[in-house]
C-alpha cells in the first residue's frame, strides 16, 4: 500500500521522513518517484497539481496538509473519495496567537504609539476604551475561529461570531446565515475572518460589506483582519474603504496572489500590516502524526474523523 | 467631613465631579481650596506633593488614586495612618491587554514583519516557535500580575511567576524569595516585571539580572517588558545589554524620568517599543466608586479592604 505525497510550494522532505518513520509499513512516494498507480491508497496533498489524483483506482482518503481544503476542490477531476481536514491543536493554538496579537494591535492604538515613539512624542492621554466596549465580529466559527473569539473574549472583548450554520459558543452570541449577517456587521468593531473559502464565500469581503461596519465605535472606526484565504477579499476594494473611511486599518497574513505582487499598494499603505501567509504555519510533526493516526484507526475498521462535506467544501 | 483629592500630572476635575456625586454628605476639597485642616478624614491622592498630609489631626485613611503606592510612600512626613490601594478590575484588564500584546508582539516577531513589510519581503518560513516552548517569567504577583500570568498561560506559554513571598497559581509555577530569583531568570526568555517600587526591588532590573536570563531560548535571546515603574529599571543597563546581547529587546511603559527626556537613547533604539506610561490608565469612574464604596463600609464600622503592609510599602 502506498500514500502519495503531494506539495506544491512547501518543502517535500520534512513530510517524507515523518511519514516513513510513522508508517513503516507503507511505501511514501512523491510524484516524481516511480510507483504503481494502482497501489496508491491515500493522497497527503498540499495544493496537488489539478488531475493529480485521477487514475488511482484505489485510493480510499485524501489528507490535507493544512488548514483549509479550498486548494483540494480547486482541482476540478477530484475523485468521489474522503478528503479530510486537518484539526490539529498546534495549529490552532498558533492561529489564535495571531488573532490575538493583532486584535490588540489595533485595540491598543499600538501604530499610532509606534509613530508617536518614532517622532518622541509623550501623549499618555490618549482616549483608550477597555476591551469590554470594543466589539470584535469573527466570521468563522470552525475550530479556528470558535478558539479565537474565546480567547479574546477572555480578555474582555465584547464578541460575537458569525457562520452558515448555527453554532453555539458559551458567552459569544452567534449569528448565522446571510439573513443575520447585517446584524452582526451593525455591531462589529474589528471584523476577523477566519471563513473556508468556497463558492459562496469568495470575494465576500468587499465593498458593500465593509459600508455596514459602524463608524462610530469606540475605536473610531472599523478594522479588518483576514486570515482565511485571500480569495476572500476584494483588495481594490479594501483599499479603497479605507481610503473613504469605511475602514480605519487592516491585517491581513492572506492575499488574492501570494507571494503578494511587488505592485500591490498593500505592501505601503500606512494602515495596512501585511503578513506573510504565516498565521498558523503547518507543523508537519504534529499533522504527520494525526494522519498517520487516522489511516492506522481507519484500517482497524474505524471512521475517519474530519471528514469534509464536499457539499459544503468545508 | 472633608475628602481632599491632591493629584499631581493629572486631571483633577474628573475626580472631584465624580466624589461629589458619589459622597453628596462629604465636603470634597482641593489644596488650593480654603478648608479646615482638623475637618478632614480622608485623602484620596496621586502623587501629593511631599509634606502635603501633616497636619490633618483626624485623618483616617489614605486612598491612592492609581495601581502602586509607591508615590505614597515617597513622602517622608507621610502620617501613620492607614494607605488603601487601588484593586479595580477595569484597571487589571487593562493591563493585561498591554502585557498579552506585547508579550505576543515579541513572541510573534512582529517587528522583524514590520521591516519585511518596508522592505516588500515575502519570506513565510520564518522559524516561529509555538507558545508553549516559550517561558514567560512573571514578576510580581499580585492582582496584576497574577491576571496577566494566567491570560499568558491561556494562550499557550509556558508561564511561571516570582515574588518576594510564595504565592499559588494554577498551572503556573511560581518561584519566591530572592533565594529562588536565579532559578526562575534561567528559565525566562520573555520576562514581564509587575513589581511594586520598594526600597527592595528599586534597581532590579540591571545588567548583572540581565546577564541570568538564557541566550539559547527558542526566540534567540531574552527580552525584557516592564509595566511596573521605572525605579525598577536601570536604564543604562538596558542599553548596554541590548547592546551586548545579554537582551534581544525591551518593550518599557515606565521610565526613570517621566516623561522619558528626549535625550534618551531608548526613543530610537531599534530594538526598544516605549509606550508613554499607559499600559493601564486609572479610570476614574471606577476607582472613584470604589472608594466611595469604602468610605461608605467604613463608616458603617466595617475594616478597610486592600490596606498596604507599611513595612512592606505594597
Amino acid at each position: 500500500m502506498t500514500l502519495l505525497v503531494t506539495i506544491t510550494g512547501w518543502e517535500v522532505e520534512p513530510w517524507l521522513d515523518r511519514f516513513r518513520r510513522l508508517l513503516p509499513d507503507k511505501r511514501i512516494v512523491t510524484p516524481d518517484d516511480a510507483f504503481a498507480r494502482d497501489d496508491v491508497t491515500y493522497v497527503a496533498t498540499w495544493k496537488h497539481p489539478r488531475g493529480a489524483l485521477k487514475d488511482l483506482p484505489r485510493l480510499r482518503a485524501v489528507f490535507s496538509l493544512g488548514a483549509g481544503v479550498d486548494h483540494v476542490f480547486a482541482d476540478p477531476d477530484l475523485p468521489k473519495i474522503p478528503i479530510v481536514r486537518v484539526i490539529d491543536p498546534d495549529l490552532t493554538m498558533r492561529m489564535s496567537e495571531w488573532v490575538v496579537l493583532h486584535v490588540l494591535m489595533h485595540h491598543r492604538q499600538q501604530r499610532m504609539y509606534d509613530w508617536q515613539q518614532a517622532e518622541k512624542i509623550w501623549d499618555e492621554d490618549r482616549e483608550q476604551p477597555a476591551a469590554k466596549d470594543v466589539r470584535v465580529g469573527m466570521m468563522g466559527l470552525g475550530e479556528l475561529g470558535a478558539d479565537a473569539a474565546r480567547k479574546l473574549a477572555a480578555i474582555g472583548f465584547d464578541v460575537a461570531g458569525w457562520a452558515r450554520s448555527r453554532h453555539r459558543l458559551e458567552g459569544i452570541r452567534c449569528f448565522s446565515g446571510i439573513g443575520e449577517l447585517d446584524a452582526f456587521l451593525a455591531r462589529t468593531d474589528i471584523l476577523v475572518c477566519m471563513l473556508p473559502l468556497t463558492d459562496d464565500t469568495r470575494g465576500l469581503l468587499n465593498a458593500a460589506l465593509f459600508a455596514k461596519l459602524p463608524k462610530d465605535g469606540r475605536l473610531g472606526g472599523p478594522f479588518l483582519l483576514n486570515a482565511g484565504r485571500g480569495g476572500l477579499q476584494v483588495e481594490a476594494d479594501i483599499v479603497a474603504s479605507l481610503d473613504s473611511g469605511d475602514l480605519k486599518a487592516a491585517t491581513l497574513d492572506v492575499f488574492e496572489t501570494e507571494p503578494l505582487p511587488q505592485e500591490s499598494p498593500l505592501w505601503s499603505h500606512p494602515r495596512v500590516t501585511v503578513t506573510p501567509h504565516n498565521s498558523a504555519i503547518s507543523n508537519p510533526d504534529a499533522i504527520a502524526a494525526s494522519i498517520a493516526r487516522q489511516v492506522r484507526a481507519f484500517e482497524r475498521g474505524e471512521a475517519l474523523s474530519n471528514v469534509v462535506n464536499p457539499a459544503r467544501q468545508y
